[in-house]
């Protein structure tokens, strides 16, 4: 039974943790296929893109892994300390909450400042004329702020880059992403977010606020960065995947509170785009930390009522308050709402195809190194200046509604709703007002009710077409971008052209139309439903608007299915991110489990008590982590002993190299008692990861010693027959959220091997097992979906 | 191998469907308990109270049963099936809203006709001072109204009394309650309900509205009443536990959103409270449905403004609209909300203390017959009508605040805030205003804003003392019974009680107090927090309520959770449905499923090709539901085919019944063909359930033929090694929804049996765990819940 087998799951060669990708003939027999079965391997190589690198990836387990320790810390857990760990769970989370909102605030107040000024000293340029002046302003403040943000993730942190919810979605289904919720990441994502921001970029600080909130639950969860880490007795309870996650979600949803100042909205978010896992409990406490948040920004937001936060408070914090307007509509109204739905669909899924092929070449510019990711960046933000700058002098100016008290028609500040720009006294430059502003105000603009001629159509379809092509250009750039500003922008465009366009034909007010166009766009893009329905109520206030908000979503979506998948699935696809679907695919009853572990290499077991050279070797050898332990020559309570063995468990790779480090040898093959073990081993000691084979010394006289492998073993994994369906295991495995799962043969008799195989996450994914049994996509009968 | 036990799980005989329990000794040798293992037996009896009977029930299998008749349906499905089973899915979602809105528009009209024109003659005698008159009418009425409700509930569907909330848990956590879903429990259910609350009884139509919802999605699903089934080709799809699960929840969430006209309240409901199993496909179309009520109800509202309804419009489907409100807060303020929460989670768990008593005194009586119940209902009726009719005389008449417009006070009709009773012009008493008017038209007065004054605080001590009582002894009687009004009644009374005592010293409205006492009680009784904070936050229509309802809800939960579990939880444990919890308890880590099977009987297993006799003589001696299949003999692909033996799977007893009653019967011993089976079976056969082995008639020689029941088994099912702990099959078992679990031996050897036990949902749950390992609590540390 002694089967070494050579590294055979992934062709990858590890170079400073991070691997180098070897593209790799799949042993090119293909005429031979039919008849050699073993020829159709499952590829499973554990490789993704972060941060534009192919990098090594690894699962996550929330499994818990029952051994003699963890039982014996588990009991010996006084009531106190169980106190200690709840009484933490919470304050964690209070933390978060806390932390969350006081950097969302940071990000705005810095950002209205920078953007305020930058915008305050152009406007004078104008107003002066010396408009090549204003413009040379205007791209060069845009440029250098464009530059701090992109330098900082090119160089310190590529995982800053982007919105990082798919690398979150990621973690929460299993899938860990290396340096993502480091400290590094934290500070240039939050420096860079501002500065992106501030640049006027066609881009959100929603994304990289849900990021943000992440991060700040990560680092506290582990006591401060990797290498400051607060060794608080404490803190030892959450050094395990399943309190990480617990914590990520509730940063997670505290994030898209703080981005929205929505808390009901970002439990919903959490609960229906990001987590895989839910529980009630859970519920709670990502309430709890959004609650935080919100009080939070109600007393900043207090506090700069008064001035005291510059030019913060005219404007910051987007809020699209439409409490005073009275909804009215009546039977007919529910056509052009139902056809904003329908745009939203197809128009949401033209924009996620297209920002997938955008995504693709952009991923090859940015693969050539730093400079191109640099020259990249600093393109897209001449570009957008140029836009901004110079499309408002396309638009005639229009003059003031006589009706509007004079301050608000026309204004100079940086805030306001009809901007006088190049205009005469009591006239307005209607494009301005949408473009020369920061993006919330936009938002703010384009939504504003009680303004039904403020808008001309043909100045509308210039924001509209400009915006969708910033929006597909700016997403892959180097800095930390949102998608849900950018989305509302194209989405609120066609909502009040149309609304202008249908006029006196409806009684829907035009900033209402384009409050439903933002939501139909986010709908068929993202295609969310409850949490989105729930976020625009609590942005707008107003639940007279909840039945039309909700039927627009659930047309947008359905629409937006018929043609691809999410726009976040789209990204984990394209990052080979290695996500577990909730449904597993038709197809998948006609495959058992039998028939995957047939195709793949045979399993690597150990035996209870194990020479140390044979572990090493294996270690060396193999990438697996997870071991299935198999006792032979056992004594069964019924039947014979002939041949009898028994299947003790599986150990994890990380305690087997701990062992070796600790050098935890026996002379000879003899079980251990638990004292011995309790001596050498505490449970924190079996927390720790990273350790890596490679630095672990063995002698050679200590190759020849024995370790006793039983008290370090998981005995309680959870096992599937080989008979059972594919699609039935993988419920199995992503529903109790497992990194391996042990294959059992369903023949009792002497000689057969208690185990027959071992899955993880890779093997179950549909596109590695079609791509080993290519006849399971015809019998689907094509849909394939993505 | 031939092992046939004796009928050991349960000790109940079935008497035309429903179970007569029979006390009985646990084999009373309890001297020998620790050399005999096999006296500690898991007692597993399926009985629970339904309506007041202690009655049999069954396990529900969510799993999907994979066997070879399935598989060949499944992969002969076309695509075309594949549409209707999704166009239909919606279609029932749309069907399940629409009549559950309209239903509720029904409740609601005939509910504010009845008890509108019954007080609008009241208040007639009263102001023609013939005061006995009025009572005499008042209770008369009432007790009629209780006694339709009440011989209603206690002749044709027991099962409609109370909430039926608990049940809903229950069914969709896979615990079948017999009769809890069919027609004349709907009929029942609307007209009780009706009855009910026009009689003035203290609770509500929102639990009975839920309950109702969740009948229509049931009886939609399986094509109408039990014995009028529609046969229609396209429903055989939702012939299946699974999708009437999800039938179920979309009918539960539509209940809530018709009662609170709370379409995101409803879902969330749904899914904090009621749903065991949620994903997101469920959270979308359960939000379509809720949808659709909303449109319903908007559109009745429409209709009945312009005075179609009779009454109602004048007050009817509540709704506490504060968006007017400017909501102040300041720091300050956090106190009193604060205690507001205290008092709500201690007061709450009080409640479902002396509720929990109550019902089990209530539950005695009920026991001894029908006329026991009706006089119960009838005498809570009586007292209640003296209460509401006689105290407003203790109040004293209150002189009309001045600044008021002259019609607002004193009002004399059916609805209005100050009740002029028996009080001269220009002054109002104050307890009519709460008493002698609808339960919602109470809420409504209670939670009035800007009438700092309008209740004395002897009059609010009154209404909150009457309504700990009525709330106490109503709950449990032979109507259909809502928990939501008596609690928030109650609630409100003690906020503003509180917030008439603070009076200067606040700057929060005496109206939004009472709001966040009702809220708060609600989560002290109930723990729900995010679901119950969308709910108000959909009644009031104003969102910056939102920090400090927050606030009350978590304070009042957490306290609350510190002495009792919730009412809900508390019911289902009265009434013995056997739950299963989210999370394992602790001691759980500790005892191994192996462990479990020891103290079970033996499992009865089948072989592969059986003999009729056997299966006969096992389907009539045992209770079982299901049994491994295992064929000996066998060569395994490796290993001594001496003694070898293979798992093939599971076959369910109602497929062994259909088998008889088909007389699928070889005369030798020998696998089929899969035509064979495929002629005689289709899987809407297989789809049947009810046929009981009684009724089939197997001749002499036909018991000494055999079956195939190999393309009848479920070659899938979910197992676990009998190493694994409890709490780890518990999480599985929940997780995946399942009825039985295969326990499978850790030793791999000639003539080791390859299942070693068989577990089900009985066998999982805490209390019968510790009845037999009675060790495992003390280990646990005393904390055990409830």
């Amino acid at each position: 039974m002694e089967e070494v087998n050579k590294f055979a799951e992934s062709t990858a060669t590890i170079v400073d943790g991070e691997a180098v990708y070897e593209e790799k003939d799949p042993e090119s027999n293909s005429l031979h296929q039919s008849l050699l079965k073993r020829n159709l391997t499952l590829s499973s190589s554990p490789l993704a893109i972060v941060g534009a690198k192919v990098s090594h990836i690894e699962s996550l387990d929330f499994e818990i892994n029952e051994n003699d320790l963890f039982k014996h810390d588990w009991r010996s857990r006084s009531k106190v300390q169980v106190l200690q760990y709840i009484f933490l769970k919470w304050t964690l989370a209070f933390l978060v909450g806390l932390l969350t909102g006081l950097i969302a605030t940071l990000i705005n107040v810095a950002v209205e400042n920078i953007a305020g000024y930058k915008l305050l000293a152009v406007i004078n340029y104008i107003e002066e004329e010396r408009y090549l002046m204003g413009f040379a302003y205007f791209a060069g403040a845009n440029f250098l702020l464009t530059l701090v943000a992109a330098i900082l993730c090119v160089c310190f942190a590529p995982t800053a880059a982007g919105p990082g919810i798919p690398e979150i979605k990621a973690y929460l289904n299993g899938v860990d992403t290396p340096n993502m919720f480091g400290a590094t990441t934290l500070i240039v994502k939050i420096i860079g977010s501002v500065g992106a921001v501030s640049a006027g970029l066609d881009l959100g600080k929603e994304g990289p606020l849900v990021h943000i909130g992440s991060c700040i639950a990560s680092l506290l969860g582990q006591g401060g960065p990797d290498n400051y880490r607060l060794k608080w007795r404490w803190l030892r309870y959450f050094n395990n995947d399943r309190d990480r996650r617990d914590l990520i979600t509730c940063g997670a949803s505290s994030g898209v509170c703080a981005a929205f100042r929505a808390p009901v909205g970002g439990v919903l978010f959490a609960l229906e785009e990001v987590a895989t896992w839910w529980r009630s409990a859970l519920l709670w406490r990502t309430f709890f930390g959004t609650a935080v948040v919100v009080v939070v920004l109600r007393a900043f937001m207090e506090i700069c009522k008064s001035g005291n936060c510059g030019l913060f408070g005219k404007g910051g914090l987007i809020m699209f308050d439409v409490s005073n307007v009275s909804v009215r509509y009546h039977a007919v109204d529910i056509i052009p709402v139902a056809l904003i739905g329908v745009l939203g669909g197809v128009l949401g899924s033209l924009y996620n195809h297209l920002l997938h092929k955008i995504l693709r070449v952009y991923n090859l510019i940015n693969e050539k190194g730093k400079f191109h990711k640099l020259l990249l960046a600093l393109s897209v933000s001449i570009f957008t200046s140029v836009c901004l700058y110079g499309l408002p002098f396309l638009a005639r100016c229009r003059p003031c509604d006589p009706s509007l008290p004079d301050s608000s028609c026309p204004t100079t500040g940086r805030a306001g709703n009809f901007k006088q720009f190049n205009c005469p006294k009591d006239y307005y430059n209607d494009l301005a007002t949408l473009l020369l502003t920061t993006n919330d105000d936009a938002v703010r603009n384009i939504f504003s009710i009680s303004t039904p001629r403020e808008y001309e159509i043909l100045s509308l379809i210039i924001f509209f077409a400009l915006y969708c092509i910033l929006g597909l250009v700016t997403f892959g750039i180097a800095v930390p971008s949102g998608l849900f500003l950018p989305i509302i922008l194209m989405g609120s465009a066609y909502g009040r052209m149309l609304g202008t366009a249908m006029g006196p034909y409806t009684k829907i007010d035009q900033g209402l139309y384009a409050v439903l166009g933002a939501a139909s766009l986010m709908a068929g893009s993202m295609r969310m439903t409850v949490s989105l329905c729930v976020i625009f109520l609590e942005l707008t206030n107003n639940l007279l608007l909840l039945p039309i908000t909700m039927l627009v979503l659930l047309i947008a979506k359905t629409v937006g299915d018929c043609f691809n998948p999410s726009i976040y699935e789209i990204i984990l696809e394209l990052k080979g991110l290695p996500f577990l679907d909730a449904h597993p695919e038709p197809w998948m009853r006609n495959i058992t489990v039998g028939e995957l572990a047939d195709v793949k290499p045979a399993v690597v077991t150990l035996s209870g008590i194990e020479k140390v050279g044979r572990i090493v070797e294996i270690l060396k050898n193999t990438t697996h982590n997870g071991f299935p332990v198999v006792d032979e020559g056992v004594v069964p309570p019924m039947g014979s002993r002939i041949g009898a063995t028994e299947l003790h468990g599986l150990v994890l790779r990380a305690h087997l190299v701990l062992v070796l480090k600790k050098k935890w040898f026996l002379q000879e093959r003899r079980r251990t008692e638990e004292w011995e073990v309790r001596e050498k081993f505490t449970s924190i000691d079996l927390a720790e990861r990273g350790v890596k084979i490679e630095e672990v010394m063995v002698t050679e006289d200590e190759m020849e010693m024995y370790v006793d492998l039983h008290p370090l073993t998981n005995t309680t994994p959870y096992t599937v027959v080989e008979s059972i369906s594919v699609a039935k295991a993988m419920v199995l495995f992503r529903q109790v959220g497992l990194r391996h799962m042990l294959i059992l043969p369903k023949y009792q008799a002497a000689g057969v091997f208690p185990v027959v195989g071992i899955l993880t996450r890779q093997d179950l994914r549909a596109h590695n097992i079609l791509s080993a049994f290519p006849h399971l996509e015809k019998s689907s009968g094509g849909k394939k979906g993505h």
